[in-house]
């Protein structure tokens, strides 16, 4: 099947899962959209939200995609029950990936969420991972200097290090957390630093290589995997400034800027 | 949706499989039928296995389950796909799972596969790996002795070590695999001693975990999961002796044996 899968994201975080698409499922196309100009989704209302990730897929629909994936943890939590009574295409958020990746691992049930405090506000990871396991010890907590540190580039270091102690005080003190999730796309850019900081007997789960995994699950079963054999041509778009994206797109695939070959970014008007 | 997810196997390595899905997904309730009369069904012609699958397969969707998980690694290889085609509920074999999960974990792309000699040599893990990503190196090694021990109950001490240490030779020999895939129902019993012979380096995979996490998330997708609270009853069947039956099942459910209370064990006739 050579159509595309969509992703969409209220920016650059998306990229990270992304990236972790192209790792797992080097033969499928990806078609990228992030929402930059009207970044970040965290603090708009629900009403907007949903009517934003609408407009960006309807954007990647006119493309004919057979999957989309909504990479933005807000997004996730306002839209997506909506969107997959809507598309006749499977649909897949980064919550409930990640919340059943940490239901597999964890042994003593007692499960730590940390993401932005919009994504901890929603209740959307304790509630995803109680549908499935009432018995479960959840305790979320908003990490509102991560996103922004990774943006600016610092991932290791003293003052990464710093910010990512200081912050996760209430997760090191529960003492009995054995998983961690990061719930939001930024977060994996900073995991040697909060596995550096939570010890290692804390299994950390990365929400984005968790929905990517799925993504190749779904893809499976629905028979819309690529049966063919080829380096596929991706294409990015943003709504916002080109020259930024392309910077931060860079600096996410860092270690595997050979992809970025394959790669079209574009401006997006929708 | 209170219908039950139908689990088939060979025999009772399945019901590492069952375990996991009772664990992961604790409100789900499951009817087990294991085809211990006529086990095992490795060395048997694809033709006979086919058969056999149709006729469990049959035994439970007279009982109305929602999704069928074929627990059964031989099965898998040689029914998956034509019992996709003919069922209009989602199935899932123990093969794909186990091989999305190392795609995702492997950071070298050198992955080693162990499992009965019948799963060893119909490739169905190579196959699977590469399909989806072409650049893996890929190690199978048949390990006939594992399920033997492990149905003698032989799980740690002197004698498994001898054992797992002497047959996974080749595999430490590799030096550069970083994941490993129990392709075996019943491996998941010695992993311990598994992990302990190919070091901490090495990433073990169990499929019998990554099948319950994909049924998760297939359930989820298809809007089949069970909504509200409860401790469901589940219903295990044999083709085979019973009180055998039994006493295997208490040995697997070992350090959860309170879901033996919520279980009945029955006589199947197919």
């Amino acid at each position: 099947m050579d159509r595309a899968i969509g992703v969409i994201d209220s920016g650059v975080g998306g990229l990270t899962v992304a990236h972790e698409l192209m790792r797992q499922l080097p033969k499928e196309r990806l078609i990228y959209l992030g929402d930059t100009a009207r970044c970040p989704y965290g603090p708009r209302s629900e009403a907007e939200v949903k009517q934003f990730t609408g407009e960006m897929v309807a954007f990647l629909m006119e493309k004919q995609i057979k999957m989309l994936v909504i990479a933005c943890n807000t997004a996730t939590a306002f839209a997506l029950e909506d969107l997959q009574k809507q598309l006749d295409i499977p649909v897949i958020g980064v919550i409930q990936p990640g919340a059943r990746a940490a239901i597999k691992t964890t042994v003593n049930g007692h499960i730590g969420v940390i993401g932005t405090e919009g994504t901890v506000r929603s209740e959307a990871y304790p509630n995803a991972l109680k549908r499935i396991k009432e018995e479960l010890d959840v305790t979320a907590l908003a990490c509102p200097l991560f996103a922004p540190i990774v943006e600016r580039g610092i991932l290791t270091g003293p003052e990464a290090e710093k910010v990512v102690n200081d912050s996760l005080g209430p997760i090191k003190a529960h003492q009995r957390i054995d998983t961690l999730i990061l719930g939001c796309t930024h977060y994996p850019l900073l995991k040697g630093t909060i596995q550096k900081a939570v010890g290692d007997h804390v299994a950390i789960i990365s929400s984005g290589e968790e929905t990517a995994r799925e993504t190749s699950t779904i893809l499976d079963v629905h028979g819309l995997l690529y049966k063919g054999d080829r380096t596929p041509r991706h294409a990015f778009y943003t709504t916002g400034d080109l020259e930024i994206f392309t910077n931060i797109s860079r600096k996410i695939f860092n270690s595997s800027v050979e992809h970025l070959e394959s790669v079209t970014i574009e401006h997006a008007v929708i």
